[in-house]
């Protein structure tokens, strides 16, 4: 099989698992709980399911008690696409092809949809303390899960990002944006994989080192790609940073250095993960493509 | 002393508690920090963690594992307020006579704020993992604390009512809007306290229909007062209700069965708190007091 092929069928089996913890669409409630599976039904790569997974692997982990995570950093995810997307914050009323949520549903169901959706994560990661009763593991996921989602996590990222637009950055906030707006979901997902599989704390250290640079090395990629890409091959405008005036890791460091610093931050969260014990090629070879990728 | 002076002590207590889980208010986030705070100090009566400290006092707890989870009720609390409040919602510029969140701070970061309090009580909740680890009883309180919470709780209850607006109610739907709205937080408050304190599960339950009890009957003199006080005597407008063209409990059952309704759902409520074990009076006054109030 073909990596493309592997990664097609591990979408499919990372989207079995997500839909199952989604709401049906029944009671008076029904409207948000509609606006809700829209969001979490508009495809994506659902790199941060699958990665959790993938890492639960490499430590040897085979239960079922990472799904409820998988669905619930789904969910997170998409709670903060549809609060992005709000007029107060980006105003972005197409996102992969479809309308975003506040255009569907109006803002104020888009803001409770959100709401609904980040509550629902925590709703749904307490359902691992009814399949696996005293495993102490599951509060440690837990913790994990809420805070790198929280104000010194993502959110927090979003905010700095928030208060950032049209204001020139320097190198350390703008490292801190990227960190936490992308790097912490990332963090999170895969520690949550090696805690449920009862890795080392050294071990999920390790695996946080290997979540963070692989969420830089994206970030950065994806500012080289805004700036030499054609908008026919990334399926999105390009120069958008430029028109926006927006400070990005190329216009602090150049093209060259920039491209250079994914090819050093890549080779070092590889080294990394070769550390650890255990292995799965198909987790390399996913995030190889994340950081390389031309698109 | 006085129900009244106990009550300031218990008020003050309960804030000492919650303060202490705020976060401080620096680094790059600093605003959503400071907006978080702010909404957090706007006063209130802090009746969520008070019920849940004098519920898991009935219940012989005496310990601090209950404080994380006092903290983490009145965040969420507090983020409901904060989403309602938004233009796109309620668009309330006051509350509590001071400005709401996004007067104060915009519309971006109101959002982010009121996502950022949701996040922080799971947080907040997740630290009784590391204060008591293998204490079976948070999983379950944190799990209660979730499901109250979300789409059939709280947030439910909110899309609901933000869709019935100006549209006229049949009761089932508005019973559905206050038992979710308002009752599923006062659940929630008081049967983490039973739970933390060790109560069986006939006494959770029981614990469930008291509270529940208490929020409707809560909401109904809401509407009576709202009806029959004066502006001077509330400290808001009456006849908000009327001018709205809002369906209430007494728009539809009319003011004399309120009143009688009142009366028969209180007294339930607090037979049904007679039948649990133990006794805490200070407990029973302050739940006559909500649902009696003259203001």
């Amino acid at each position: 099989m073909t990596f493309k092929e592997m990664l097609q069928q591990h979408l499919e089996e990372t989207e079995e698992i997500v839909y199952r913890y989604l709401p049906g669409e029944e009671g008076y409630q029904k409207t948000v709980l509609e606006a809700m599976n829209y969001s979490m039904k508009a495809g994506g790569k659902r790199l941060r399911p699958m990665l959790m997974m993938e890492t639960y692997r490499l430590f040897g982990g085979n239960g079922r008690i990472i799904e409820p995570f998988m669905a619930a950093i789904e969910m997170i995810h998409t709670h903060s696409l549809i609060h992005d997307d709000l007029p107060a914050i980006d105003n972005d009323e197409y996102r992969r092809g479809r309308k975003t949520t506040h255009i569907v549903y109006g803002e104020a169901m888009a803001i409770l949809a959100g709401d609904g959706l980040l509550n629902l994560a925590y709703e749904t990661a307490c359902s691992a303390f009814l399949m696996e009763p005293g495993n102490m593991a599951i509060g440690q996921a837990m913790t994990i899960l809420a805070s790198k989602t929280g104000v010194n996590g993502m959110l927090g990222g979003q905010t700095v990002d928030v208060e950032a637009v049209g204001q020139p950055l320097e190198k350390e906030k703008l490292d801190f944006i990227y960190r936490l707006k992308t790097g912490a979901l990332l963090e999170s997902a895969m520690m949550i994989g090696a805690v449920l599989a009862g890795a080392s704390v050294r071990d999920v250290n390790r695996v946080e080192r290997v979540a963070s640079d692989v969420g830089l090395a994206f970030q950065i990629q994806d500012d080289i790609l805004d700036l030499t890409s054609s908008s026919q091959v990334l399926g999105k405008p390009v120069h958008s940073d430029e028109k926006n005036n927006k400070t990005t890791y190329v216009t602090i460091e150049g093209i060259e250095k920039s491209k250079k610093d994914v090819e050093t931050i890549s080779k070092r969260a590889i080294e990394t993960l070769k550390e650890l014990p255990g292995k799965n090629e198909f987790l390399e070879e996913l995030i190889l493509s994340l950081i390389t990728r031309e698109k």
